[in-house]
């Protein structure tokens, strides 16, 4: 059922004015503020045990966000419920924002999915964008250039190779339309920065040309993971895939990408010598999220996503002087954020699905294991992929790159906000992601003996800095 | 108009399934996405520029956000739109939204809607929050009790004074009614700490007696300012001044503060302890929120307001060694939301009602000039109050009282939310906060010859830490 816009608009009119009415009388704002306080403290503290748990067993930290997800969502304790307005809310939880603010249990309901759509849904928009950005912000565009050409192909063998060998076999093998096999196939194409660069630090590789290529693929990577989610997401929205689309599509992305390099060469110097001379501490912070706002909003325009602007955002500011305080001002609202943002992706796992006894399941994971040994064999194909007789270890390379992380699980997350992925479908993308975060370690440390390399001061400094922006996180 | 639940309910599901068929086919999400990001983004950019053009004029930062929000404001553009939604939102702000993402006026005009209730409301309160969560891990509870009985008698005096001038002035000379006269009373009581510390080290005088208990008295202020904030908001909720309702909240905030003076003696050092058992970098400042979330529900439970639960778990917070780590963690924060905080209160100020030549406004001018001679003159009168035969400047102690800030800034915001102050009054409040902080720096240079002092090495850390802290913001 399609509501048209002109009865809406009546309907926010009506309930902003009964807000505004019911403020002093009714506890409606008490309510509200209540549910904020319960769904938002329960977030932060499961994240932090569940994230310790996952950090103890040596794997990311990010898989306990989307464990706290699932624990909070629909299937366990149906404590962050979404747009599904009939699925009941935890008992236990309004019977205490009953208790606790006097309110009857209309009141509490009504403030309770309110708050629900209001906060959560908007504090994850904020998370996705914050992550792109302090993404941009590491991904520093001469380093890109200096990494060379063997990193650029595995990159984009890596990307290629997944993402046409997941679409055509969910076409051909599962019977899935083309633009959700399209969708999925692109969940496999990004390599998680975070998680490999840690893994590569922890056996003392990071030196090594293998460490090197993988490094500087992985970059590449994100970018071009980004610039597909783009493409992907705009074909979603046209519906299908035309030509002309596709190119104006292409075209788009060059002038976005182009104008982010002609900023970051002419724009970061302005920005720099300006940006100092206020005496307000936090000009910098705000200056710099009015142009990630800017930039997104003209990504908007060009008809891409705002996220692509987010990135660019970052890339651009990575090249000023500013870029290492920017970080640590940043890295708080990637701390809160983009928690929200993968609980809220756990949150919409629907964990019955998952349920190999029921027979409507076993469908999706049939699908899933086969996106795993795409996943995975798609980003072994790339390492062998490097030209040229240099003694180097491409199966370690390849295996490098597995693990899928934030990215992917982007293309989960909207895969299920815009109904492109059936449930069995978004539920194959998110059980490759977690898998392939949790075999990368295991394969690579068996590939890859152990390195007892000193690191270069050089070295140790971005080892740090990619640490510090994403690292932490997972 | 009062519509009743039970009619509001079946309109947020019908609105939560609008949504979520929209999404894909419809820019709907699109639009609120960019709506989001076009007034995130004026808000930003234009408070650091109006800011900055204050700071120049060696006035405090803050009145730039407030400018900021007059400008963007019903008065001026017509940018930040609140519950009145008759009221027009700007146009050309709607037809590029209407460009930006092809969507029809209708879906633009919705999702503007939307996003301002959604975004700017929900961003105010978690400023409020994150304000008096701050403030709270300034105020050192040891150093409270350390700064001795004459800072006491100057604080309790000076909100004694100004609350019961004001109120018994507002009631007989304008025949206001008890409940907003009494808040429009608390309005005057506490002092602005940051621009107290500020004023008092550009003129040398931190480490001098005066200085000393302008400093203690100033920090003790503002908790009488939450505790009065918090009572007369559960008065004006009640609606009635009750001997027993005042006794049940005396007897809930001493229980409160109790309770906040015992968690900081025994639950800082669990706090601490277990807080860097922790690898994962988030979890000192999500776990902090968590603690914020918590005393804030225990606070609503209790009957309190939220912000009192926020205050004290900073004051809690403070005690611990991550203290200064959870500061630099929580300042971005500050930056963003309490600037959009500030912002939506300035947003609230009809300039119309401050022009002299309608016969309709003068009153409230009349009522503001009252406030100020009242607010002025309290804290002078407290300055005096200092027992002893000590060769104090009293005069200098009073004047170093007068600049209000943030509390009475929060007192004009919820004045004007929860509809219990007439406009002209609100506006006499804000224009009261406004006149004090102006002049209190010209006065005190006056009253108070400048001292040549070097700072102890104690004093000048002290001062740094309170300048971190607050006096940045203002």
């Amino acid at each position: 059922m399609i509501i048209p816009l002109s009865q809406i608009i009546p309907l926010l009119s009506a309930q902003s004015l009964f807000l505004a009415e019911v403020g002093v009388g009714e506890s409606y704002a008490k309510a509200v503020v209540s549910a904020l306080l319960v769904t938002a403290g329960l977030v932060f503290l499961l994240s932090v045990l569940l994230g310790e748990l996952f950090t103890r067993l040596k794997l990311p930290t990010v898989l306990g966000d989307l464990a706290t997800g699932i624990v909070l969502g629909g299937s366990v304790l149906s404590i962050l419920v979404f747009a599904d307005v009939e699925q009941a809310a935890n008992v236990a939880v309004l019977h205490f924002l009953e208790f606790a603010t006097g309110s009857s249990g209309d009141t509490v309901m009504a403030a309770y999915q309110f708050q629900m759509r209001e906060f959560i849904d908007d504090s994850a928009t904020i998370g996705l964008l914050t992550l792109l950005f302090v993404t941009g912000l590491e991904s520093d565009l001469e380093e890109l250039i200096r990494v060379g050409p063997q990193a650029a192909t595995v990159a984009v063998t890596g990307v290629f190779v997944p993402l046409v060998g997941g679409a055509i076999a969910l076409i051909t093998l599962f019977h899935v339309s083309p633009i959700p096999a399209i969708f999925a196939g692109a969940a496999l194409t990004a390599t998680s920065i975070g998680i490999t660069a840690n893994v590569l630090q922890e056996i003392g590789h990071l030196q090594s040309d293998e460490g090197q290529i993988i490094l500087g693929a992985a970059i590449l990577d994100d970018i071009l993971g980004i610039v597909v989610l783009a493409l992907t997401l705009s074909l979603v929205e046209t519906g299908a895939i035309e030509p002309s689309t596709l190119i104006r599509l292409v075209i788009s992305t060059a002038v976005f990408v182009l104008l982010a390099i002609l900023l970051n060469r002419y724009f970061c110097p302005i920005f720099t010598r300006n940006i100092e001379k206020f005496d307000n501490p936090a000009a910098l912070l705000l200056c710099s999220f009015a142009f990630l706002n800017v930039l997104a909003l003209l990504a908007i325009t060009l008809g891409l996503e705002a996220l692509l602007g987010a990135f660019a955002a970052g890339l651009v500011l990575g090249g000023t002087s500013q870029k290492e305080k920017l970080m640590r001002l940043v890295q708080p609202f990637v701390f809160v954020y983009t928690t929200i943002f993968f609980v809220t992706i756990g949150a919409s796992v629907n964990l019955s699905v998952l349920n190999p006894l029921v027979p409507e399941n076993q469908e999706g994971l049939v699908i899933a294991g086969c996106l795993i040994v795409i996943a995975v064999v798609g980003k072994v194909i790339a390492g062998f992929a490097i030209f040229g007789d240099k003694p180097i270890n491409r199966l370690a390379v390849g295996t490098g790159m597995i693990p899928r992380g934030e990215v992917g699980l982007v293309f989960a997350g909207l895969g299920a906000s815009t109904g492109v992925l059936s449930e069995s479908l978004d539920a194959a993308v998110l059980i490759m992601v977690v898998v392939t975060t949790l075999i990368a370690p295991i394969l690579l440390r068996w590939v890859l003996p152990s390195g007892l390399e000193v690191l270069t001061p050089e070295t140790a400094e971005r080892l740090e800095e990619i640490e510090e922006a994403v690292g932490e996180k997972f």
